[in-house]
């Protein structure tokens, strides 16, 4: 049964957002974010827009300059006549609550440019940080008609490794340090990436960082049939930022000339449908486990009786809400 | 049904560690991490010999020095004569992989001495970083004998007020700074905390914040029946640790005489519980989603006839996977 047809604000908000409206995209996020009922219905019926975004995600480690960067990209991407939607995702991103506020200042300059939407997301306590809420955003900014949407990701979590799962092109941001880098480099974080960046190139050790990346990147071929690019750049001066831009519009086309481009596509729905499920399934089990009879049984039995222990009572409880028929 | 009675290395195992056995609890703890098929049988066993031990969280913003004030605090309670297990959580915590080798190299000091019992343990993409497995590495080290056992969190995610769900007493530690301080605090920390610090008093403003922290408890009790002590301490000269052991200390002897302890063991029971269900039903969850026909049949659905939409086909499965009969 397909959710209910739209009336009212939120169709409207549809509408809007279809002929580009970006307070139109800001209110729908808002929506998602507030877990308003009308949002699943308006999300579903913006659902046959999308699919034309190139949705890239930025991610690294904290303290690598990725919104210096991601600043200085957007507005090449801009300067080309591109249409640029940025969600960034992290509760210390620089972004969001953990900015420094000339940064926050500085994005917001760019966020009231024309072509550009800018939207910081919180996490939630969801695993990882990626939810549902953030593959929606990126769904909204998509049937806005954004030519790209860039997810950045940043700190502890799996979100460094997860936003691979719900973008096109995932860009790895590094910087010049120590020798132990790549060592000390997330697990997974090697494998996801489809260009490495390493950043403030204007430090020592920029060229050895190259190296060592670009020597791991082709010892470690991991099933690719493409060793990701390598590119220095220096977000201050700009250097490599045309490149960087250029590499990243460029594994588009390598996408689409093998018909991997698709394949992505799919791999972002499973993702999305994959959270969803999680985070309904989620929802529904804490409202049974909080509101019901049950846990006032099983702590009964647990704390009375002592008849049975946390680890049992959970399987049962678990076996018993969950339908094993596939 | 129980889990089938325990036998061979497991058995062993957990006579051990009832014996207080410290490199046993390691490889318990290690079973629950690697997810052995073993480990709820013998979590499930030792449970009668749980309830005892003092389970205080300490949480608090990244660099407000709670390493250093854990080991301080850590090393009265050892000279009081008390055994002290501690579970640092979080990959960014000073235990973890975030750490400075020196903290950890001083920790690792301590961890050395009798009576305590130093464990590290990662987040793994759980939601907010305190899984069912921190719950778990509690109930081994309070089986163990262990006197008091201090889980410390920080950083993103939701683990700072989650804690308060496992703890008996939390501890909330906070240092001077910008007056904005206490704003910046997350929601809902100042409504967790059951003893708050000012550590690094020994620097400008640790005057004010205290009478800030106080006076934002004072204003908001919000459902207390008491008001929470305000602690100033400076780990690195001592200041301060002996009154924030006697308060903990203190804390205890309240619940007891409230009666509010058991309400306390019975809010972890079923947290720990409420944790257990949701693990596994993720488990689950993605198990039947990734390797099913399901999603194969959804995903053709939402490319080829573009039939559905993701939203739409995730609330079909999900309503299709949990039973609703409670």
């Amino acid at each position: 049964m397909p959710y209910r047809l739209l009336k009212g604000e939120p169709l409207e908000l549809v509408k809007r957002l279809l002929e580009g409206d970006s307070r139109a995209a800001a209110r729908l996020i808002s929506m998602v974010e507030e877990r308003n009922p009308s949002a699943p219905a308006a999300l579903a019926s913006i659902y046959p827009h999308t699919g034309r975004a190139h949705v890239v995600g930025i991610t690294g480690p904290p303290g690598v300059g990725k919104s210096t960067l991601l600043r200085a990209l957007s507005r090449t991407l801009l300067d080309k006549g591109m249409k640029v939607g940025i969600i960034a995702v992290d509760p210390s991103s620089p972004f969001g609550g953990g900015a420094l506020l000339g940064d926050r200042i500085r994005m917001q300059d760019l966020s009231t440019e024309k072509g550009v939407f800018l939207r910081s997301m919180g996490t939630r306590g969801t695993p990882g940080g990626l939810s549902a809420s953030t593959g929606a955003a990126v769904d909204i900014l998509d049937a806005m008609g954004m030519d790209m949407v860039l997810v950045e990701t940043a700190g502890a979590g799996q979100s460094e490794v997860d936003v691979a799962g719900i973008a096109h092109t995932c860009v790895v941001i590094t910087m010049p340090r120590s020798g132990d880098d790549i060592q000390a480099m997330k697990a997974g974080l090697m494998e996801v990436g489809d260009i490495f960046v390493v950043n403030k190139a204007d430090l020592p050790g920029a060229e050895e960082a190259l190296r060592l990346l670009e020597g791991a990147l082709r010892l470690d071929p991991r099933g690719r049939d493409r060793v990701p690019p390598v590119i220095r750049t220096a977000a201050f001066t700009g250097e490599g930022v045309d490149l960087l831009r250029e590499e990243i519009l460029e594994h588009r086309r390598y996408l689409e000339e093998r018909g991997l481009w698709e394949e992505r596509f799919r791999r972002r729905l499973l993702q999305q449908v994959m959270n969803l499920v999680m985070e309904e399934a989620g929802a529904r089990l804490r409202e049974i486990l909080e509101g019901g009879r049950r846990c006032a049984h099983v702590l009964e039995r647990l704390l009375e009786s002592r008849e049975t222990d946390p680890y049992t009572a959970a399987r049962e409880i678990a076996a018993d809400l969950l339908r094993d028929n596939d």
